[in-house]
């Protein structure tokens, strides 16, 4: 069925997969479809059909029978290479099967009933700006999460089990590493930013066509090489990525009339994620080695075409000219200069969704950090408001208005998910190694996004990361391509002397 | 869950069909997806996803604790109304469980292959209009075709069996009887149009604008009532309906430049199909009671809404000023009586999907004639072409030209589809009976129609037929309607009054 299996035992396995698989992308479908072209009526049976499949997929998944055929091909392999695919094939099912097949049913289904509850609980609790009443939801979910840790073996620390889930491998230690280097001289960076004058960016506070501005995202998202035969563009609410498979991978976009950057770099991220999608080896398709190597390689891939291509300045002295060609009455007047420092403005705003690029890890930072002392135990969910706002103060040096602005603005905690945050700066990080690994080869990435070339890029990217899917962890995949570790200087090199050059 | 349940056995049984009826809703998305928004590439995958969800759906519904359940609920209603809705859930779910168990897996793995080959074989053949070439392909699917009957238990006609998939409860013999009236009759008014003036049609031979056809097209749907809160239209190559539930039903149209009725009545015979869906019963989602009671009955609904309603002179008295202020340059100088005339011109064609009202069943009775003969063995394969011909030549009075425009120009025998031509006409039969029973009770559908307003045609059929999904079977469905049997009666006089006037 695919170039990952060999042996009768393999094949075996690949079969049982294979069918749990399609499951899942079956229910990846029905809510790409709910998210994009589902009328209204539809939305009960269509919950309830992908709750079907997608407990159908993990009965499957953890059958016994799937337990057998992992016993089987793992023998059938004792003693040969374990980076073929085929070896990596069983050792990444494995530590799935084994994840998933440690958590008891019973716990999983009260913490879908917690988790939904808190979900709309979340919802009424910050339109009201009411923390007190999210509050005992959030105190069960933090007993839930202080429990699932324990369903595993004892870890360096027990943060490392919920970070696990999100970025195989990753250890606790290491993102407080990545965290303490980045802290102060991102702090300062923003400081330093702050004190000097306010760039203007008026003229992307203006009405801006649809569907100009579509053809437009369509023109940069083909050049970067996202490839329509295997792939599609929709509207909805909110932009997402998704993929049935490396041969069918889709994003929507969202339109904000008055502020044409939500869906000019709203559609370059989701374009990030979906070129790794497309680039996955076809012989993985329908393996447990399909799709990304986690959520932070992920989220390198998004935040590299979004911000180290999509937001530099070679980029637009491409793009800015046939930008204003669409739109004469908004920027014949504006200067390329004038457009480049526009949409990299920094701003210390509340809201993480909001933020920019040079103060988006901050957002991050403090959310990981109550999180890691929430799981340790030294806070507790009654402290977590107070916690919140003085990080705040510390490192963006605002004060949330009210709740809904502070503590109550992410709907991650009321979803259950801890160890999620964390990949959104791993992603930054990465992309910045990834560049600096890609520059140290091909020193005319320049040249090539002033002539609106990234075919050199993507190639490169394709064959030392999109292809190897979840081959490899995200430790292992960053020392191959760059020799070393997580590393956050070539990132914050890559802001200090972008933004002390944009507010110069 | 839903209304039609109450024991505990019958608790248990709709819990068990309602997973295999989300695996097959699931398949019905991901097959329209394929259809209407699929990129290219994505076509692989999305086969080995829905063939995945099929033989699941498959799997599950015919399991032993599906058997377990049903006679567990069938005993704890044994002495019971066997007219509730928990009785017929048990009675008509049975039904399809004995149906889906008589037929050994090797048998329906055997079909599948040699239905996949013969399809490519029969595009091959079609396209080099070369029977020859199709016909090994034919006479294994008619072998299989008599094979399938031996598994059931002996019926009054072999035949009876395949007819039994479309139409429940249906019989070779009704079938024939309604034939064998419609035969003369309906050859005979075709005979005299055709030898009257032929009415012109020019008007509808030049080019549309799609966007305002189709905006006429949605005028026309949600004045018949398509609740386009529970469905929503789009574009496909070939037009249909299909429904996950009757909270989701979704139609597709096509657009031909310079023949506007194909968007129009295409339009308006699935929403036909899609009313159906649309008003069965809230309470029979999820279970075997929901969609509609055949192919014959749905087609009845979709019949009676593109011709009875959508061909009628009262229609256009409403519609036609609304079509010609849209399309001035093509329309203004076209009265309403040419309008009329024109859209319900009668022509002796070769093919069948270009046929009209005044013809078709003519093409369906030749199809269903042979079928017939060839599961008698009264004629095999090598006869079929030199049959088709004939009775082209008495029914129609045309020879047609090749192959491809005779013998080979239905997908259906290719599909390993007999039994289904039938439904085609009884749903136009059907169609006739229920307008003809609405009348005796509403005797001011014309004036309604002339008014834009089907809200009691539309509230009768939901009453009467749609709301009852697949609770009675056709016959029965009709006997409680008309109090009569399936009667061609109505339908031939509805014909010949209406053809002789428009051909005055």
């Amino acid at each position: 069925m695919t170039g990952t299996t060999s042996s009768p035992a393999s094949e075996r396995l690949a079969s049982l997969i294979g069918e749990s698989v399609d499951l899942r992308h079956a229910a990846d479908v029905i809510e790409w479809d709910e998210r994009v072209y589902m009328p209204p009526g539809g939305a009960p049976v269509d919950g309830e059909m992908s709750a079907t499949l997608r407990r159908l997929a993990h009965e499957k998944f953890t059958s016994s029978a799937v337990g057998d055929a992992l016993e089987t091909a793992g023998a059938a392999l004792a003693g040969a290479d374990p980076d073929t695919d085929e070896a990596r094939t069983v050792t990444v099912t494995r530590r799935d099967f084994d994840k998933a097949t440690r958590v008891p049913s019973d716990f999983v289904a009260e913490q879908a009933r917690v988790v939904s509850a808190a979900q709309h609980a979340w919802g009424e609790a910050r339109a009201a700006s009411n923390f007190a009443a999210f509050k005992p939801h959030l105190e069960r979910i933090i007993e839930l999460k202080r429990q699932y840790v324990t369903f595993f073996p004892a870890a360096d620390h027990p943060y490392d089990v919920l970070l696990d889930d999100y970025e195989p491998g990753m250890k606790t230690a290491d993102v407080k590493a990545v965290f303490d280097t980045l802290r102060t001289r991102q702090v300062d960076l923003v400081r330093r930013v702050a004190e000097r004058p306010q760039v203007n960016d008026g003229f992307l506070r203006v009405p801006y066509d649809e569907k100009a501005l579509i053809d437009f995202s369509v023109e940069v998202i083909s050049a970067f090489g996202f490839d329509f035969a295997r792939g599609r563009q929709d509207k909805s609410i909110h932009p997402f990525c998704t993929s049935f498979g490396s041969d069918d991978v889709r994003i929507t976009t969202r339109f904000v009339e008055t502020y044409p950057l939500s869906l000019l770099f709203g559609t370059m991220h989701e374009t990030g994620h979906a070129l790794y999608e497309q680039g996955v080896g076809p012989r993985y398709q329908r393996t447990m080695l399909e799709g990304g190597a986690s959520l932070g390689v992920h989220e390198s891939q998004s935040r590299l075409w979004e911000n180290i291509v999509g937001r530099s300045r070679p980029f637009w002295e491409h793009f800015f000219p046939r930008l204003q060609q669409r739109f004469p009455s908004q920027l014949s007047k504006v200067t390329l200069e004038q457009f480049y420092r526009g949409i990299n403005r920094v701003e210390r705003s509340q809201v993480r969704v909001e933020a920019d690029e040079a103060t988006y890890n901050l957002h991050v930072m403090l959310r990981v950090e109550l999180e890691i002392a929430l799981v340790e135990g030294r806070i507790e969910a009654s402290d977590l408001e107070e916690a919140w706002d003085s990080r705040m103060r510390e490192y963006l040096g605002v004060t949330p208005s009210n709740s809904a602005k502070g503590v109550l603005q992410d709907i991650h905690w009321s979803a259950g998910l801890f160890g999620y945050f964390a990949t959104y700066t791993l992603g930054n990080v990465i992309a910045a190694q990834l560049a600096r690994a890609f520059r140290a080869q091909h020193s005319s990435l320049d040249e090539d996004m002033r002539r609106g070339d990234f075919s050199a890029l993507l190639s490169w990217l394709r064959s030392n990361l999109h292809q190897h899917g979840r081959k490899f962890e995200p430790r292992e995949l960053v020392a191959r391509i760059t020799g070393g570790t997580i590393d956050p200087e070539p990132y914050l090199e890559y802001l200090e002397e972008k933004y002390l050059a944009v507010y110069a």
